[in-house]
């Protein structure tokens, strides 16, 4: 009965006219999984504060329903107001509490929106994030721009649509039930009424990359396993070398424990894919389809080998995905993936709008994706089945303190 | 390993030429839960064949992916050797088995598209149905038009989309996992290419309804609980009543086992709803927002008393969503429910383009929605949130034995 006494029996004030007894939110949040953990046992919610934002190595949730948003105001008081209000409530809904105090107060708007009641905190993440039109000149942060938070290049393939793309802020939430994630966002744009306004959103059904090692690889809308190469969260040295920002001067000294985040809406025309032969499919990726064993021979995890040739040349194509994304063909560059599969309906010719929203913290995108993207979208296999629809780059601040709000440094 | 001896271990092809380990699918798929139930737990698969069809009065699934189809032909034949294969394919992929047999072809595309190799079934059931539309002059079907197979009537407020309405045919997939579903929709269109071709599609994130008892209420994006009032699958008399059809003559002789499935994209202004009191959203409701409880007082799963006056009048306003929905105010009219929560991104203006994709099974519709419909659409106090922008009406034809094909008595 913790959320209760967290809180209060807030008394039920619907019915009361009719002597009906107290029933409030309290008991329907008491459910929520919020409580520690049990030794041993996964975690069921995350902590807001720490030395990096959550949301970002740990462990990869089910869903996500991630927004862009634009700043209304001009006014930067208002802004960093908005950023302590997010950072309250987004503490208390990861803890799987509702998403303000006051809920049933019977003249008022609930504070929380009330679709999640009752359902347990779903190990629920929610990462901010800034974007570089957010350092122009409304809110003196101009001399706050990174270098690192460029414009990215137009890529070969790419079909970007400005409404799917960029943002001031973004917010990822991530969670075991999709209704938990939708919550979160929908709060937060609630919480932000005239001062953001949501540019754009996206929902995310199945992840496509895990950062644990006791998981199944799940798997993309083309079928085969993807993120077999992903950084994990054990991985420390690697975190610090390709996650974690390595502040250098006065423009990203605020980025401390941060990270870049890379956001592609990938489509995939998988009514042509699916029309393709195994061999084929599996020429392209570089993989088995079954196993997403490397086409050089092995398991899932042994390392794939460019240079064992066959009958024909190489066993795995030099212009197959996992040649062109592996760290040999990137200046030993690795990605912490954090992508989720999508269909959005259909589109106007009968085909499943369908495809993978691609996240990737990177510690400077500079050196850690545009490099191999570029090399992808003209060499890749993959490229003729996939088209870029949206793109976004956003600086992601580190942790903060319990008191602190989210992106403080960046305001000091 | 029955994944396996059921269908052969299909061997490892891919990595073959480098003297790989032959691993096939059949081990991929050997992890799912396609076996017999324990004794006394739930079960974990569905089974295609039946009096019914699945998918109606089976436990609701937590997610949906629904399909409505144009059949591109004009040839009954090739019309009833797509129902044939989509019957195979569905009584395969409910099983928790891929949807066609040939998958480790190298010189052939897989018969299945991959992303759920490895997925247990996740209770997943498909459901068919017919629209109005299939009973023109292509399929010599005319005269097998139920009259209750009717045009739904222009309601007050609707503002339905042609792109989000109708279609021949149509295909619930409901699962626990989403990806589950969305792999049987994706199958079922493949194997349908040049036959049919997708018309819309609509995914939902969270079910409305439950048809048993022993499951909490689930919470629309109102913020309350939905389908309180939910005919149960064990209540046998009130299904035989209000869901199954009653054929009556030559026209719907072939529905008996059958229903039909009403379903409406009701879009929430979502924003303007949080923006209302308490009050006021629980007098619209006619029930507490934390409970459900009616606001004549108990609990949940009480009956609403419409008579109790308070100081202002009747405590449950007679303009209330649960007085004008209820039984009483609809000829003693009950409905079974599966309705889902939808989020498909945000509108241009930013805001969650959100709502409840309504499904509802019925005896008939002339007197099982419309006019239910046509009083909430003029009167109901929840009107000024709603939006409908798709709506279609499907003949659900009743269950088949093995060896039948879905709907084969329409063609018999």
């Amino acid at each position: 009965m913790s959320g209760v006494s967290r809180r209060g029996l807030l008394g039920g004030i619907g019915a009361a006219g009719a002597g009906a007894a107290a029933i409030g939110f309290g008991a329907g949040w008491a459910a929520q999984g919020s409580e520690p953990d049990d030794a041993g046992s996964a975690p069921t919610t995350f902590d807001l504060y720490g030395e990096h934002q959550s949301g970002i190595v740990t462990p990869v949730q089910d869903r996500l329903h991630f927004a862009a948003f634009d700043v209304l105001t001009d006014d930067r008081e208002s802004l960093v107001a908005l950023l302590q209000a997010w950072t309250v409530a987004a503490a208390e809904m990861m803890a799987g509490r509702p998403a303000g105090p006051d809920i049933s107060s019977y003249n008022a708007p609930p504070d929380d929106t009330g679709e999640a009641i009752g359902l347990p905190s779903s190990r629920l993440t929610i990462t901010f994030g800034f974007g570089r039109s957010l350092f122009d000149d409304r809110f003196g942060l101009a001399d706050r721009l990174p270098e690192a938070l460029v414009e990215l290049p137009h890529f070969p393939g790419d079909n970007l649509d400005p409404a799917r793309s960029d943002g001031d802020l973004c917010v990822q939430a991530c969670a075991d039930d999709p209704q938990v994630a939708v919550h979160a966002v929908r709060n937060l744009a609630r919480i932000g009424f005239g001062t953001v306004g949501v540019r754009w959103s996206q929902l995310g059904f199945g992840k496509t990359s895990t950062t644990t090692r006791d998981e199944q690889t799940p798997r993309n809308l083309m079928g085969f396993k993807d993120g077999t190469m992903n950084l994990k969260s054990d991985e420390q040295s690697d975190l610090d070398e390709h996650v974690w920002v390595e502040p250098s001067d006065d423009r990203d000294a605020w980025l401390a424990g941060g990270s870049y985040l890379v956001a592609r809406r990938i489509n995939m025309t998988i009514e042509i894919w699916d029309r393709q032969t195994l061999q084929s499919q599996e020429g392209d990726i570089g993989r088995t389809k079954a196993e997403g064993a490397p086409l050089s021979g092995g398991t899932e995890h042994d390392d794939p080998d460019f240079e064992l040739a066959g009958r024909d040349g190489p066993l795995i194509d030099p212009a197959s995905h996992v040649a062109l994304a592996h760290p040999t063909a990137n200046n030993g560059v690795r990605l912490l993936r954090r992508g989720y599969n999508f269909v959005d309906g259909s589109t106007e010719i009968g085909r499943l709008d369908a495809g993978l929203f691609f996240l990737a913290y990177v510690t400077d995108p500079r050196s850690h994706y545009i490099p191999m993207q570029t090399q992808l979208a003209s060499k890749d296999r993959l490229q003729e089945y996939l088209q870029h629809t949206g793109s976004a780059l956003f600086a992601i601040p580190g942790g903060i303190a319990p008191g602190e709000h989210v992106g403080q440094a960046l305001f000091a």
